[in-house]
């Protein structure tokens, strides 16, 4: 987590913007837009005011670095960004960028305006665009790169070397796709290893024939488990009858694997998945949390109601009231942990279906051996702070949050292995419901032990 | 998070291992071992017994594969796998393996088992070896490859392609480095940009002179945010006179990346951080755990102190009791929502230095929004169902969630936003440090409304 170094380059570069913005040194600003990266700058922008960003979005005018700039960008600032450009300019931004890039940008604009750009692209392009544009978002489709370098398996290394020397566009190109004459894909060549090739060989002889390939609907998760599995710098995408349609690079593999993990967080605290939660107004944001705690809230509602029905017991012994936090806050901790371990568990291939038995029995264990020392530990407490109390309070109390600590325990593990049964993503719900479900079991012992061990 | 797929796969692959396992298909087990792939292997040896996989182990003999499958494997397995090992069958399995692999299988062992391996090595290797492990953990130094393919800046391409098809060692050139007559990194060539180069161009003219280059103490953090920032495949390692010590390659950052994001979700769920929780005993589980939940037992002591002294007002009003639950469950939950997104925020870059207050007053508004609309709610569900409650209850409970909501946005803003500026990791300590804040703050706001607005 020490971003200090990054943070500090960062605000450098805005002050130094900023500075220049001041002075309106024009021919400077558009020597600095062309000069910074432009993954740097997408990241400064989201530092500065909505008109800053016009004024330097204003100064840029090499296109290729624009559209790469852009597709660096949240889709919120895009869509703010660009809304308020004209549609040619746009279209002359995104004209030559790589295709998964261009329905990037386009899927981060409103339907209509996208729609009018992509009809001021050429025929060719709109066709592409369309094409990938159509698959499911988050899909190996949406992501791969259309523009993939193949050769034919009959030619000799030599002249793949001299095809190569011709080629321009293709991005990335480590491996080299081979394809047959029905042009399906038959194998592929690492870059190094045709280099190092006598350059009469044909390449159907020195090519790996057997090609890890996913298809365009593959979920972006299965395509990054598969990258960071087996080490791929990237990964074709075909369709029923072999023929390439693209490939994925791990570039964005990495993005994909940032990205997912920051929706798992913010799924996981109840606060929905925008990954831009922190460029949205107050209001989106509040929109956005406020069904996640809704859940709480009707938690918190049949505890209250469950409390009333339970307050001839309150009555007589008052200090009952003052352990209701405690319990309830050991036992939500340690189902967060649990149900915490369990998800990120599942997200990392460490939960394997068929051993969940064992994984539940094992939480108790840990739930077990935890509420005990803490109900000790409590319960001493309780007996010595609360003196005017009655004889059995301590024991009431202890018992009580060794009973919520395993219960919250079973409930963290069990919750998030039901989701996962029920093909619900565990990440979504377990956070909130696991909250809910430990408050009202939670105070459903605390009173029930105490009816038990306390006359009243 | 549709693991399905890839669990089916690794269940099958389990069950054929078991299969041959009870016939003791000893020449099968061989041939499987051999075949199936180092980090499928890791993956499915999760999921065996301690017994099934020292006799898997046991019939792996191609030194390479085991190696890799070794480095892919969780430390705490790597550790019970070789303890059993007699040194000289490990020394061996390791010799030809890259120093990283080599050292991050080392240092999975306990430290005097590692020495006498090192010990069986060849004198350079053990030399390569403990340089790297001298190296803090989590470093650029701990994570580089050094078997790096350099070549001299004066010679020609033509000459690099021919030194090149000399080489087997090198793992991963796609870049080429170039370095001067005191064998400083000077430059970068990509192997594309080789291969099509005219064979009599030296490579001082067609290579990159910028090279982006981190040093050995760098953090692992900050070196996958450079490859993802900037789309690397690899960076270089340089010591302070620029010699190329070795290079970081993707795969190993994006290993990085994932790893850390799961420290990050043990640690906001105040569950440690050691990834591997889920291998480990109940015992040694519920050891990490434990000290996460004393910060949230000594919220609840306090807590529990605090209502004592309110005593006398739950005396004259037990409904007062009833809502204590919703009140801290409400706040936990957006204290959470907030923590949670400011912590990612940092870890992706999105929370600049500077901006603290701006951030802190829009999440104060959240708070406000959320408050009222819950207040109102609770404050007429309050007002409806517990009729014996005196008429101010509604008004009371509804300005306490709304109050101990806003605060709990604030706190939860603030806590990592200081943890921050005193240099400590703000996911370690964000989780237990928020949410016993909330429960003291909320129970304190609850009842010092309580006595202004009801009369007892």
């Amino acid at each position: 987590m020490r971003k200090e170094m990054f943070n500090h380059e960062i605000n450098i570069l805005r002050d130094t913007y900023r500075r220049l913005l001041r002075r309106q040194a024009k021919t400077n600003l558009m020597k600095l837009t062309k000069k910074t990266h432009p993954a740097d700058l997408a990241t400064v922008f989201r530092h500065f005011s909505d008109e800053e960003q016009l004024e330097i979005f204003s100064f840029m005018n090499e296109n290729e670095h624009t559209a790469e700039f852009l597709s660096e960008l949240d889709d919120s600032l895009v869509k703010e960004l660009l809304s308020k450009e004209p549609l040619n300019r746009v279209a002359e931004i995104i004209q030559n960028a790589p295709t998964n890039d261009q329905s990037g940008i386009l899927n981060a604009l409103e339907e209509e305006t996208a729609k009018s750009i992509l009809e001021l692209l050429k025929e060719e392009e709109q066709e592409e665009i369309a094409e990938i544009m159509g698959y499911p978002e988050d899909s190996a489709g949406s992501l791969m790169n259309t523009e993939v370098f193949t050769l034919h398996e009959s030619i000799t290394a030599g002249d793949a070397i001299k095809t190569l020397q011709d080629q321009e566009d293709a991005e990335m190109v480590f491996y080299l796709y081979i394809t047959d004459d029905d042009d399906r894909l038959v194998g592929v060549i690492s870059l190094r290893i045709l280099t190092t090739t006598p350059s009469s060989t044909t390449l159907k002889d020195i090519m790996i024939k057997n090609v890890h390939s996913i298809r365009p609907e593959t979920d972006q998760e299965d395509v990054a488990r598969i990258v960071a599995q087996y080490n791929f710098l990237a990964v074709p995408v075909i369709d029923s009858d072999s023929h390439l349609l693209g490939i994925v690079t791990v570039d964005d593999v990495v993005d994909v694997i940032r990205e997912e993990a920051t929706e798992d967080f913010l799924q996981m605290a109840g606060a929905g998945k925008d990954r831009e939660i922190l460029l949205k107004s107050s209001w989106e944001s509040a929109k956005t949390r406020l069904p996640w705690l809704f859940a709480s809230w009707i938690g918190g509602v049949v505890a209250a109601s469950l409390i009333g029905v339970f307050e001839h017991m309150l009555e007589n012994i008052i200090a009952l009231a003052a352990f209701i936090p405690v319990i309830l806050g050991m036992g939500g901790n340690i189902a967060t942990q649990s149900s915490t371990i369990i998800v990120r568990g599942m997200a990392t291939g460490r939960v394997n279906i068929g051993g969940e038995i064992k994984l539940i029995l094992k939480e108790i264990q840990v739930g077990i051996l935890l509420g005990v020392l803490y109900g000790i530990l409590l319960g001493v407490f309780a007996h010595i702070v609360f003196t005017d109390a009655p004889d059995n309070l301590g024991l009431v109390v202890g018992l009580s949050i060794c009973v919520s600590m395993v219960v919250a325990a079973t409930v963290g593990t069990i919750i998030p292995l039901i989701l996962r049964k029920l093909d619900i993503d565990p990440a979504i719900a377990t956070g909130p419901f696991v909250t809910t479900s430990i408050d009202i079991l939670g105070v459903l012992f605390y009173f029930l032990i105490a009816g038990l061990f306390l006359t009243l």
